[in-house]
């Protein structure tokens, strides 16, 4: 990566994104249609229009819409110089990939009679992989172009939907909050890519790589968005009653362990006990990141709180002893620290599942079991997890569901590792505008950052107050 | 305007503004009681609580003022020095004209036995006059003061509510996101009042006129407030069910097209492909813009798509090639570029849905066609325009129905450019405290600004630490 | 004060922490569980999931959490260096008081066969507890440890939970936005704590004491989302149907008036009328806390807007006169001026509610009556308060519904102010981490700031520009 290629985006980020979108218009044009609930002719005359599915989802895909764009972006501009990049940038890889997403799932999800069938839903489930693509981002963010991270899109949405299929409808696994379906997944696919990325001449650090004091406040700020979403994404497609009642409740009380939880490690570990942002911005939201797995399971309100306690725990010494280990000796650079917030509580929150799944009682699921667990005790014979390898029609034991979960956070974490490391390898194709070890972390690469004709942004502040400062030099 | 007049608020401000909300509680006291859904008096025994109408506006009317005081404030708080009146003034704008509205609308709309009848809803339309001022006053934001910006909204709100009655209810033209009777009437009754208020001394440009890397930031985060809940501002006024359900996907969809244009578009046109922040935080927007003349007609997804496309296409252009001609030929200042991002794409919109209606047949719309066109097939006989211009019962064709689209259009240029000129005339009268040319863009000029006792306000952040640089000095 | 302790969280705060959250799950795994509305195994199998407790409080839930988390974090944050504490303590003393107020509240209210019962609600209840914890420490912010703030939560919840209870159900006083029970507690009890914690080396201010340029922009952003989202705090506990709709209404109404109010009171009192930003930030919010206690009565438009008016005139002079007074005369420092935003307009609001009790009559409320007043009209003959005092069951006239809500403020004011005083001296013990005098309002006391190489953080936001003016230098 010492070979400096030019970094200029002209040409090279128009010519993929206008192609791009003609792409997709062309692909919408010739095969995407309303589907049931958008469709005027359809509608029957004595439909009722406040029973319309927008209205179960509107509200919490607006909430979701907001952690991504403000929420995520905040978080991601926690360095001095890099603000503009990290909200510029996650703004249009989400866009680009829930773009993608909707044609990938359209044709595998959604078609029917040759047209795709298009509503809110199928934007909410494209944000969701979106959310992949924008998470394992946060491993190279910094030291890519945007043409970079707009391929990495390409190739992992397909491979999130392949092994989101995978885990849901041929495990039959359970995760409603895309713990091992996202978080696990998009972690490992990040790593991988990083992997294939590494960078010696960033070993040592770069003098960009820090925050300062506004953009560490503005990056906090974005956690609170984070935080008080977060339920929203959790709970979006858990079955709507008793179920979505579960996983909000569950997803606050492990958030909220989770925060204080932080305060608590964060102080210990530091000198002075002073609070350290890093872990802060993070591991007050583990949690989030845990519950998704089981937060529509009956795993008593005390169990959601345990499992914020050791998430954002996990978190913490994982950006303590974790990273600069994985950093040195594996070199493995983790810009954002991915693997401590997603790949951590997400380990821990599918291995819950499984235990939870082991040990709460079928009764206290009453009628709602099948719900939880659409396969379980359909059948009364057991099968084993061969003959569901083999295809077969899953059911039965609540040791299958512990098993096929195990299987789906394998298939989650081997798949997503090795995708990525492939697709890194695909990002050290030249011509990507990579950019060259020392201008990383520098907004003012790809984007016309207003030049002062003081000596600095911040006397751009109040500029007039700064003149008699100039004089007196 | 090169004369000086004395620059104070004090005394003018206040006096305006306490004889405002002397005014209005009188009227209130005298003329405003409970409507259906508020008054407890009237409230059948048996009626179904959740059934009350504020729960169908709620939520998306929270979602606008969000976008109008959180997103389109820090929107406006681009320039270095100016982002506290940014915020500030639009924050003062919005009551202003939302409870001048509340008055107009209550007596034009809402009267019945001599009395106003009040609830959420009231307060929703009134915001949506609100949000034509607060187009309108970008066009001359920083050359302006406080009580001039109140006074436009004096002359604008009424001519609004008489345009809005002309174009919808006279003419019937559909307009269910406010497309042609707020995007485009807030244009260029702005750009009227800019004509007229044209300040020769700022032609070259002024110091304080650009953003620092802070206040871009800040803007761009703007734009990501308004991104993400620019369908609920769409949809809001749509008939529930399908067609509010089509309005939010179509929103999403131009907008998501907008998005990715702007990156491509200005990466091409900017030197060394960088992307330029002006054009991310507009243009991104202009497909929400044109998309309010279609949103719940049936323009299919790729019509939504390729509306984006356009709408952001036409809109960078314009701040690269337009803004530049009209400012030094016609002599208009257009501060934040509203003609690119609310006139053109509004023309466009408004195009987009003449050619919709001429090319979509009735049969798209199934039973939904008098919900979506309240006029149309209603008489089986063809009325000319002139008929309906005569005041005639309208009906009829499709034709038809694009041609009232196209006189609404029409109309609200018309209307707007007029009165914003004249308006203008109003705001060159003396004692408005107008700021002179030199301290234009200056937050200090209306504002206590904590003036640092270091030399800069960036100093101010950790002004601590600055004490050895001053030392050295 | 002037004996300086060990600042030092080290220890203290993890232990502190650790031991609470040991505590609260070992009470959860003891004796809570879910309650009727998130069990799975007691739904009714034909239960009619849209119809969920979860869906009625869930999206007001989360405007409220935004309010607290985003809004009040960054109105907090407009001291120069202290936005990491307020944004970050802020956010530890709401999970800690929230948590607190769970267990607490939960036996005294959700218990039942010795098991708590827990969903949604209870996180809404216990969240309202909180705010009080997180207005009273606006008395005292800066000027105190972490650790102090969680010890006065620990008293504070208690306290408030046993006031409530005396005001609403021994009182049966009506409060349905909190005005009295919290607004007002929490007023008094701030500044009850604040006069044991005098400070005499502050009485002369602090040189970090003052706001910066962009912390003063970030705290009016915060106003803004406090502002938006204050209708969802006092309508969230009304009966739902048009008792919500007429709270909403109301809340609007009185915000904006108090908006306007604020800037032309702010500009009549200044000098050469500039707008003073602490007044905007503040006073732009009285009217929500006024309109709480009467948000649901029949007060007609015109009372609310009538009380936005009064609410933040008595705002705005609070804090020019009322303030140095207090702080010169009484020794009593009041940080955030919780006496002028809470105390004053809290006042105001429940004698309105008074004045509205006695001045409308009940033919106003038609069927609502009893909604609205839950003891009025119940029994025909009249009770005497002290009847009521004496435990009787209460009921009758407006006169004394008009006393039982006097009784409620003066109770409110009374305990609050003595209990506040006595946890002032439990905080004034040693071994709390206090700080002293001279490093108060500095974020570099608790937490890890970036140090830049450079000599400031504004250097830092773009560090590579400034090499050459050190250079120079």
């Amino acid at each position: 990566m010492s070979k400096v290629f030019s970094t200029s985006l002209r040409c090279r980020l128009p010519a993929l994104l206008f192609l791009f979108q003609g792409a997709v218009l062309v692909i919408f044009a010739l095969f995407v249609t309303y589907d049931e609930h958008t469709d005027a002719a359809s509608q029957p005359a004595e439909a009722d229009p406040s029973a319309n599915q927008v209205y179960a989802i509107f509200p919490l895909f607006q909430d979701i819409q907001l952690m991504l764009l403000v929420g995520l972006g905040l978080l991601l501009a926690f360095m001095k110089g890099y603000g503009v990049s990290a909200v510029a940038c996650n703004f249009l890889l989400a866009n680009f990939s829930t773009q993608w997403a909707l044609v990938v799932q359209g044709f595998v999800h959604y078609g029917q009679h040759g047209r795709v069938h298009l509503g809110l839903y199928n934007i909410l489930t494209a944000e969701f992989a979106a959310v992949t693509v924008l998470i394992s981002a946060g491993a190279i963010l910094g030291r890519t172009s945007p043409i970079q991270l707009l391929l990495m899109s390409l190739c992992e949405i397909p491979l999130y939907v392949a092994c989101e299929w995978l885990i849901v409808s041929y495990f039959q696994a359970v995760d409603v909050g895309g713990t091992i379906t996202l978080h696990v997944f998009a972690c490992y696919f990040g790593l991988g890519t990083s992997i294939a990325l590494y960078r010696p001449g960033l070993q040592l650090g770069h003098p960009m790589e820090t925050p300062s004091y506004i953009s560490d406040l503005l990056s906090l700020v974005g956690t609170m968005f984070l935080w008080v979403f977060w339920p929203s994404f959790v709970a979006v497609l858990a079955h709507q009653g008793d179920a979505q009642h579960r996983a909000v409740l569950h997803t606050w009380l492990t958030l909220s362990a989770s925060a204080l939880t932080s305060f608590a490690t964060s102080s210990l570990l530091e000198k002075k006990g002073k609070l350290n942002l890093c872990h802060l911005q993070n591991a007050t939201l583990a949690g989030g990141v845990a519950i998704g797995a089981v937060a529509d399971m009956v795993i008593s309100p005390a169990g959601a709180f345990a499992l914020g306690i050791v998430s954002s725990l996990a978190c913490i010494l994982g950006f303590k002893y974790m990273s600069p280990f994985l950093a040195t000796r594996v070199r493995l650079q983790d810009q954002c620290g991915i693997h401590n917030l997603h790949g951590l509580p997400g380990i821990i929150g599918a291995v819950g599942g499984i235990v939870a799944i082991l040990l709460v009682p079928d009764e206290a699921y009453g009628p709602r079991l099948h719900q939880v667990f659409p396969q379980r005790g359909l059948l009364p014979w057991n099968i084993t997890l061969e003959a569901s390898l083999a295809g077969e029609n899953v059911g039965g034991s609540a040791t299958q569901q512990a098993l096929h979960q195990a299987a789906g956070l394998g298939v989650s974490i081997l798949v997503s590792l090795v995708g990525g490391y492939f697709t890194g390898l695909v990002l050290k194709l030249p011509f990507l505008a990579q950019p060259p070890d020392q201008v990383c972390f520098d907004d003012a690469l790809y984007f016309k950052i207003q030049e002062s004709t003081e000596n600095s942004s911040a006397e751009q502040a109040r500029g007039d107050l700064l003149v008699p400062l100039k004089d007196k030099a």
